[in-house]
């Protein structure tokens, strides 16, 4: 366990899957995590789909590039997570039985934990593709602390962070693929501001990693994003369209503490009985 | 009733309350109102106790300084915008029974009808003074479109902001008093990511009326901030500690469409019936 007062080194990796390769996307993953493991990080999040692309043509496809929760490639990833110490989490297409498939995300320990969670909030033409998830994002306690995992446009429904938040959650891990959109000149992408006020408004930290690179017509964001339990960036949060290690040392623990001195309280401080009644004219 | 295509222009007008002097500050609040007229505005939104300043002492001070809702004050600013043509949203110290105070907001219409909010999330010192509101963020049907009210820490839920778009509001009207804090050089203030942040995932036009000055060693951010329904910055966003007459012109009907062509909807996509559910480990 490191010490109390020790900041823990957590990290994203952008990169570029290669659509219905997976050979290539897990050996580009073990790659990062091996670069991330030079650069001392404790923690390391990879794309969503990293090891399927994204752009599959319909669920036959993704089926072909699917792997299950014992497969070969989550144990090689396994495997490097023990290797090196390092706690991973990664998004990949899950075989579920009758050609059925989930956009899904594992958080591997290095003591071989696994963890899962499937995405609940499907996006575009994962409609038709994916099976959505029923579960809530799971809070893992880790050797770190306490770090759950859901999917990006997840992350468009605080009421998805606000569950992690009331669960204990001090990092939330998100792999992600933010398909590019027109935006005004000199503005943050607003994936990126989204990210940063679920950080703020739960006072927990988030790691959004995001892909990059080009795929059957689809560009994407490429703004990984590490923000800091205020809200404020740490790392990323800006449009790169290349392959990238971000960093940022990180005391999970502060995230815990929720109050405002001396009167307020984050959490404290919300009405839940008032949440479910609608507005009067 | 405006044009189906028209943009109406909005604005907020930024200023420094003096502190217990309100026969000062509704000078200025009707001055600017003659100045939002003259922009062409339709709907003005002021900052929150903008009539009392805010940095009160105690509950006997606030309760000089409040006014009721018919009172000599709100019926000047009714007639104001009777003679204008436009809607003018201010927070003001409401007088209620026994010596007790509400942090309220007041929306006046054209046609001389007003709604009332008062404030459900307290901050700091506020819970020593005033008794929170218990009712959800009014939504009201003007000659505009369907326009909701909160006020300040309220932002910060974003149950809250959920509740007014889910009773249909287009545009949201907050006016706020946003205590400066440190921030990292260069970043946005966090205060207008949650508000940016807000907008987007609920797709609705936000207008936070902040205000400047120092009071009683208090400073503000100072960061009015008007957003479009994808979260992007119309104006303002940036702390500039000056009183500041900011407009944009929006079609706050186009906010009603919550799609996301082809398959999504950005409210129809919630998963209510999950989000009561704690995470399992």
């Amino acid at each position: 366990m490191p010490q109390a007062n020790a900041k823990q080194r957590v990290a994203c990796y952008q990169f570029a899957p290669k659509i219905a390769d997976p050979s290539f996307n897990l050996e580009q993953s073990l790659k990062a995590m091996s670069e991330a493991a030079e650069r001392q990080a404790k923690l390391l999040v990879l794309p969503e789909l990293a090891l399927s692309g994204n752009a599959l043509r319909d669920r036959e496809e993704a089926f072909v590039c699917s792997m299950s929760r014992d497969g070969t490639r989550l144990n090689a990833l396994a495997e490097q997570a023990r290797a090196l110490d390092l706690i991973v989490i990664v998004g990949f297409c899950e075989r579920l039985e009758a050609g059925h498939v989930a956009n899904t995300s594992v958080m591997i320990q290095p003591n071989g934990q696994r963890t899962f969670y499937r995405k609940a909030h499907l996006w575009n033409r994962e409609t038709l593709i994916f099976t959505p998830g029923d579960c809530a994002p799971p809070v893992v306690q880790t050797s770190l602390g306490r770090v759950a995992m859901m999917l990006s446009y997840d992350l468009q429904f605080p009421e998805w962070v606000r569950l992690a938040a009331l669960s204990g959650a001090q990092l939330l891990c998100a792999p992600v693929n933010w398909p590019a959109s027109p935006r005004p000149a000199l503005q943050r992408p607003v994936e990126v501001t989204r990210v940063q006020a679920n950080a703020a408004v739960n006072h927990l930290f988030i790691l959004a990693c995001d892909r990059c690179g080009h795929e059957r017509g689809m560009d994407w964001v490429a703004g990984s994003t590490l923000v800091g339990a205020d809200g404020y960036l740490l790392a990323g949060g800006i449009s790169l369209d290349r392959p990238q290690l971000l960093v940022a040392d990180i005391k999970l623990r502060t995230a815990s503490d929720k109050r405002i001195p001396p009167y307020n309280d984050i959490l404290g401080d919300r009405r839940p009985q008032l949440y479910g009644k609608l507005c009067q004219a």
